[in-house]
């Protein structure tokens, strides 16, 4: 059981951050900062003659690390009542991905692992973030992954999530079960 | 009356625009096609001494744009259940804003706003669909903007919208109520 | 082609009801208005020894008028941001009709058909019904009925929805495509 | 601080009745169990001359019970994505309350309190029960009451609901903060 962390928040050590750390502390996790690399907005060639062309960023070297792994985990900050838009932005290349050559196991290969969700807000997360739960599920019927669990934590200022005891519990429990 | 039309595709002349060109023909319309500039990914700096810093993008010069408007009308294609990223980057954005002294009625002034908007999907976005449009119901809530209306349209390939007849019908009533 | 409708409303010749004669009009219908019938709730005895027993109401009777229809259009009211009590009672005892020896095609016979919703709401139906547009796409696809299509309409007092000039287009398209 | 549980569900001892034994032990709490009550569907008279009439049966008496409390729990069962039919009828006629004479204060007396909503299901209900969680919100925005929290447990055979550690964790948190 192999596990990649894909974090979306644009903050160092935010509550995000710490309420994963929970998930996977004792764990063996690649996790993969998002922040830290260059990826850039999909644009959309499907119906171009001759598709796709290569993006000179760092997109591909974070497709070539999850592939390997068996659970993924997204964790994102809930920003305007969905995910971050630098997620955002990895996941809508994930069509072009579908689409590359290089890549031919890649829907099969998603397919075959497990997807957990971790995120949290600082606006009555437990109502506003479930649309965006809601998306990751259809996200994931789509590209073949099983939705195995998510949990929504309630903060704001750092550090404010070690307050929200049924988030850091669930936390606990995530990966565990 | 006063319009603007933000763009979230990267396709030029996709299935959006044209069902957006529907709602909007011969109306004065100020159009912003998100994809033709450059707009960073929000850093989340709002717990950090001091606070954001300006950055050197195209975003400013768009908000500077929109403000005046009365009507905002976001369309951007459903990709992965959601908004485009780079329209959600755009929308991130706003958290800076909020907090800029050179906009210190940035929230107010979208307040005081209407706003429409026009998606479209190729995978059952009728019901797939319905995540985004309650994250849009959040987001207007959060910034005050009225949620005036908004149309979910079915294409897939460059063209298919004309045969929507629901969406075109909606389109042609969607500002001339 | 066979159709039955289904009304949950509870007062004759409600928004929904007219709504619903839009897009049925001209077209050969079993109309079923539930108000007029005694339909309990479900007792839920599942996991009890002997399991359901027979009970004394019109629900049967109502289950053999839809069974040998190919499409059900559902049509309710928006009651409290859901189907009336009314017709979620008649769908709650789909679980003892599942289990009935009576009945031993019942799911393959729902299987087979295909649904549409018929919705109309005062508050802000366009948003505020989205869950129960929801809800019923997880019936459908737990029952196997094809959930093709939805109409939501905006209508209060008696014949407002003569005003919802969208829902009335969509409805008379609706069974016609 | 006074506790009135709301039962909807239909089988004695069941999932959702355990995990609600869980919140309120030992805790002074009012339970109204609705199946043991007649409590008819609304008939909409909203519109009609003359209004609503009352209703020969046990509505009136369970509002009388629950108006002193400051705060309601809804304990339901999912049954079909959604509360029970049975819970639905006692909701839907809130609508005839509020144009009661005998209750004028009904909607201020509501605005006043705090709700929380148990739910179990089982067929994954932490995706599937969102709309239900949904419809609730616009529930109690409507009625002006505060919903507090929720929690959703998975369970199908009597008793699997402790195998939820998390909703356990959660039940035993949700009335102590």
């Amino acid at each position: 059981m192999s596990i990649a962390v894909i974090y979306g928040g644009t903050r160092e050590n935010g509550n995000t951050e710490i309420l994963t750390e929970q998930a996977v502390q004792g764990l063996s996790v690649e996790k993969i900062y998002l922040r830290n690399y260059d990826i850039h907005s999909i644009e959309d060639l499907r119906h171009t003659q001759g598709g796709f062309y290569e993006v000179d960023d760092d997109y591909n070297s974070i497709i070539d690390r999850i592939i390997p792994h068996d659970i993924l985990v997204f964790a994102t900050p809930i920003y305007w009542f969905g995910m971050s838009g630098t997620l955002k932005n990895f996941i809508d290349r994930w069509s072009q991905t579908m689409r590359d050559a290089s890549y031919p196991d890649f829907k099969n290969s998603m397919a075959a692992k497990k997807a957990y969700v971790i995120t949290v807000g600082g606006d009555n997360p437990y109502l506003k973030g479930l649309p965006l739960i809601q998306q990751f599920q259809y996200i994931f019927d789509f590209i073949g992954t099983s939705f195995e669990d998510y949990i929504i934590g309630e903060a704001n200022r750092p550090g404010d999530i070690f307050q929200d005891k049924k988030a850091l519990f669930s936390a606990n429990q995530l990966l565990r079960k």
